[in-house]
């Protein structure tokens, strides 16, 4: 493929490359069931919500985070009288949620492949650093990643890091992407590119507006679509 | 101060710059004395660490894997029967752990300061990836370091990687830590230089004994003591 101004490629892990949130939310609907007798599901999905996010400071983002919010929230909603047994299915789903089977999304396994022949490629997540390292290792995409960032936060100053880190500077880099708020925004905001790419499944607490009058912002109907649209950068 | 042959400097966090072990034990002793009524104290640290070793596989290292280690445990010492209020009692324990106080160790900053004018440092880390983060932000010595690696092993592969990324090769590269067999055994492994810093509280996963015929190990009695090691290296 012919190469672009573009150097470096930052490539979001979770929902761009593989399913995540699916399984997250999986997991939430095992533990609405769970608590189905002593709590409407509504109102405990809406106090496991609220736990999420409170925590967020505390735990940061991952599957551990995601099983202690769950027990927080089942201690609450039942006023403390959640049966043991009830807490060891919130463990019992916890450990499913880190050993669930990840497969690529379609287009990723070809798409990266071609792109890695091209450019210098960093994968950048947030998350479990161990459960982060599992999956990559497990999608078989490790060796296409010229560098793995996993990171607590995706903002402004992580993006600018980056791409003089491990590139030539934000103008020729490029951030992919599903989440608007964490890989497109402040990657744009740090002076690079950001390519949007939708995924169906989408985490309450990622959701942001895609950017107005910002002429480095481009979106991909799928995955395949994104090494057209470099190339045209 | 004078420049020996090393140029760069790995240093671990936990228990060489600052307290940690000893913030797990006052939190295991507060977990024993919670299940005091349902278990004899040996009993239940026995279980409680054969949970962490088997759960490592699992939640890597970290105070999120330690407190579901910890719930689990309850849990099973119990026999399921552990009240609802201890579990809640377990996950303050936890938050409280993740919210310590972090002082550095005698000798650290100025021997850090010293050390960072004449070498390279870099922070060599396990745990959760955002409270390694939090605990240096909090101990003043992040503008110290020229990188900051928080990984999910310490192997010699690990060594390897990073002594050749951010250093000129093991030859040239020393690793400073409280650990023999996460920080100086494998970095001697890699080719490089060990050096033990010894601290009271030792973690039982951690056990380890001194390597014999390894003329990079060196022993320092207290952190102050590094500098001069190294200018001899």
């Amino acid at each position: 493929m012919s190469k672009s101004q573009i150097s470096l490629i930052g490539l979001d892990a979770d929902d761009t490359l593989w399913h995540n949130e699916y399984f997250f939310q999986l997991t939430q609907k095992r533990f609405l069931e769970l608590l189905a007798d002593h709590a409407e599901s509504t109102h405990a999905s809406a106090r496991l919500l609220e736990a999420e996010k409170r925590n967020l400071a505390i735990y940061g983002f991952g599957i551990k985070g995601f099983t202690l919010s769950m027990i927080e929230t089942a201690l609450e909603i039942t006023a403390g009288r959640v049966p043991a047994s009830v807490i060891q299915e919130i463990l019992d789903a916890g450990r499913d949620l880190l050993a669930h089977p990840v497969e690529t999304l379609p287009g990723v396994e070809d798409t990266v492949e071609k792109l890695a022949s091209a450019y210098k490629l960093v994968l950048i997540t947030k998350g479990d650093l161990f459960d982060q390292e599992r999956k990559l290792a497990q999608s078989g995409l490790g060796e296409m990643f010229k560098a793995v960032e996993i990171v607590s936060d995706k903002n402004r100053g992580t993006y600018e890091r980056i791409f003089s880190q491990h590139g030539e500077g934000p103008d020729q880099s490029v951030m992919v992407g599903n989440s608007l708020k964490s890989d497109v925004v402040p990657a744009i905001e740090a002076g690079g590119w950001g390519i949007f790419v939708p995924h169906e499944h989408v985490w309450a607490v990622e959701h942001a507006d895609a950017p107005v009058d910002a002429p480095r912002f481009r979106e991909a109907a799928r995955f395949d679509d994104i090494a057209e649209i470099i190339e045209k950068l």
